[in-house]
């Protein structure tokens, strides 16, 4: 049987600063990453968040990202895989301590914007992502974008991963997203989008803006909360892959 | 048979700036207080603090603190007790990361500075910071000043406390230190040092200010690490102690 | 003929983060104050909310706060008089930094938040934000709560003043705000709002919680524009002073 | 005559943590380059930094930077050219704020760090870093690595210009330092190092490591401070040049 994941991030408001629709988004995904106060979130927004996630039951992540709060994670920043190594590390125990005062457990990390894109291309980027996953909790799922090197990393050290497709973005042949500044880097139609997806999961296919399909795994598909027009492409996603008999589930610890 | 915990503040330095002299101080010590980061401390510093500290087999704490860089955490701030629940587990959770990562065990919790003083006396920020503790890891031992609000909350809820008495500083009638602000609140004679400790470890007493007596429980000393006087003086206490007879441990999780 | 100025706090946005409805409030009032980076704000919202200001043509102030983004400024911190001298300087150069690109003049300076309030009733904390406006540019205006330290203290070294009155307030007989924890600190009859502004600034006087008018100086009202109703509100009481005859406008630099 | 300014980065420390050694570098500098509390520096540190600089009479500048503490702003990031602007308006104001204070009169802006270095070479970024120096105070004195995209950009927007030159780096034939990382990037014979120097002043020809001599402009020479050979070779340069014949000033604002 066809399974995927539906992962959102949460947890991004910060002080008296609110963004995302968190409440509403839980309903339509299995697992969330959570922002970690570097890039986004605060100490008691995190606490906030990962509340709400057990009450929702759904598998929680660590979100972490650069210490770049007013960039948002989104800016590269030329930090040294041990640096990667060591931010990853604080980020991800700062979130275990919430998780283990409500009882939970934390189910995987996936690192946010800029470190994302950065340890997607950078190796030696990618197995100090790897290795600080590894060595905080061996039993973590690491999440990336699908054929990165971040993916191949987790795979080499040895710890299960996620690989990551988007819903709303065009393809390249090398498998690489097709840079937002380009105009045709997004996919605004719904209906073609859930399309791509359920292809990729079923057939693990994808066609890329040159006119060619190539190959792309697909455990979980980044879903976002931050509009209206979001939950509702959420919320259909949701009910369309469902109906094409795709068990919708976040990966388990223990396989 | 008498025994005694020696601990420090460690890992206080930050990006380029670098402070306290950590190699040294921890030959005279057996726990040790990592900064967390907020106060003090970054995810690289706490990283090394923390291989140091397991080379030299000490007793591995964090040392949380107000999210006040630029004050290192001594200035008082108007936090609500949730607020401080929610600091403390970030906090203790980012170096349990490390902790976990290295395969060490972490051993307890003493929160730095003004956050220090204040749940000293404001039980329910006492309780706040007690409750983090428990609720992050319930074998870890809440360190507090002697006789405080914080060491009630610590029993009232269940987990091991050790109380902390100050060598270089002075009592008054009600167990509180004298404010550094008086001419009399630092004790400079390092022989008068040391005799306090041992009479605070062997009879429970020390003598205040206003020349009489109190009981004082002292499970654990503060020792400084930030001048050539001050390790000096740790050499000094350390090895005093031990020809009084004195085990210098620090005491166990698991008792 | 009467006259009063009505202020807003603006700028309050932080990298993605959006909060405020800028260029709504910005009708109503005739001078605004600028969150300079510290509890809200940063280079860019500064340097947009400076663009915003100069079109609408309102008196520019700077609106410096504490560092303390988490808190919004909010909370109480025990800094030194010299600290907070520093914290004023700093801000209100970042922030004349940017009046000065567009080729403005800055006009005023309010202190945001809890070092308002702190410095309302400290008098050598209040002297020390006089002291850094006078330092700065002697022609700024220093707003500061009514009857408050703040404004002794800048009679005192010899700038100009503005005392700040809230329309949304109940008073105490000592002229200072019910705090908000009780129950009767707002005003939410928007009538009864207006009514009392104009016994502010007509009569100079208004009624107490305890049943009595005491006096007070109305120069400039702090308006709200972070809620539908209260843009509504602003609206309404920039219609009703006019139309009970008192000019809306700031004070001048030179006089 | 020939003429040159040594300038030297000074007010560096932050908080607890002190670095540098400004009260004896001031005496062998003409110019000093303040930070501005983005990647080192605070409030407290500017103000004390700028009465020192002027009880020496030396010529003040601001030194802005990328707002990245634990990094120092030494890792590249990628800013737009718009952010650039903004956080160079907002660094330059904030000490603008301490001078105007102390009575003094800002010289120059000198960028640190990556924010210098990427502005070397990007023409958008110079631009952007000329236009804030500008906008701000078109008197001011931009100084910027010789032959770089931030002279040109200067002098292209009409603003004074202070080409540097590094008495301890190495250089390429196309003018730019050899890397750290390489291992003859450094210059570390102190004679070599003063003769080089006096070549670019009365030759205005540099060595590269290529071995043929290039041309280059040598208004203003960078002079460390944070060790004690580092004193020692401020000392030895100052003393060179002027037996030299060469004057040390640092550029009049107005020439």
């Amino acid at each position: 049987m066809y399974s995927v994941d539906l992962n959102s991030d949460l947890g991004e408001s910060f002080g008296v600063y609110k963004i995302g629709q968190d409440d509403k988004i839980l309903k339509y995904v299995t697992s969330v990453n959570i922002a970690c106060g570097f890039h986004a979130g605060d100490p008691s927004v995190m606490h906030k968040t990962v509340e709400l996630a057990l009450l929702n039951k759904v598998a929680i992540g660590a979100h972490p990202g650069f210490q770049d709060l007013i960039g948002f994670g989104r800016r590269n920043m030329s930090v040294t895989p041990k640096e990667a190594y060591d931010i990853m590390v604080y980020q991800i125990g700062a979130l275990y301590g919430f998780v283990k005062a409500e009882g939970g457990t934390m189910h995987h990390v996936k690192p946010h914007g800029a470190l994302y894109n950065m340890a997607a291309k950078d190796k030696a980027l990618a197995e100090a992502v790897a290795e600080a996953v590894y060595k905080v909790d061996s039993e973590l799922i690491l999440y990336g974008l699908s054929g990165s090197e971040m993916i191949k990393a987790g795979e080499k050290i040895g710890i299960k991963t996620a690989s990551e497709v988007f819903a709303d973005r065009t393809y390249q042949m090398d498998g690489t997203l097709t840079p937002r500044k380009q105009s045709d880097a997004m996919i605004t139609d719904q209906n073609e989008a859930v399309l791509r997806v359920e292809n990729m999961i079923k057939n693990k296919r994808v066609m890329c803006q040159q006119g060619e399909e190539i190959n792309i795994k697909a455990d979980t598909v980044c879903i976002h909360g931050d509009s209206l027009s979001a939950l509702e492409f959420a919320s259909k996603i949701n009910s369309y892959l469902k109906e094409a008999g795709i068990l919708i589930a976040a990966r388990l610890r223990y396989e």
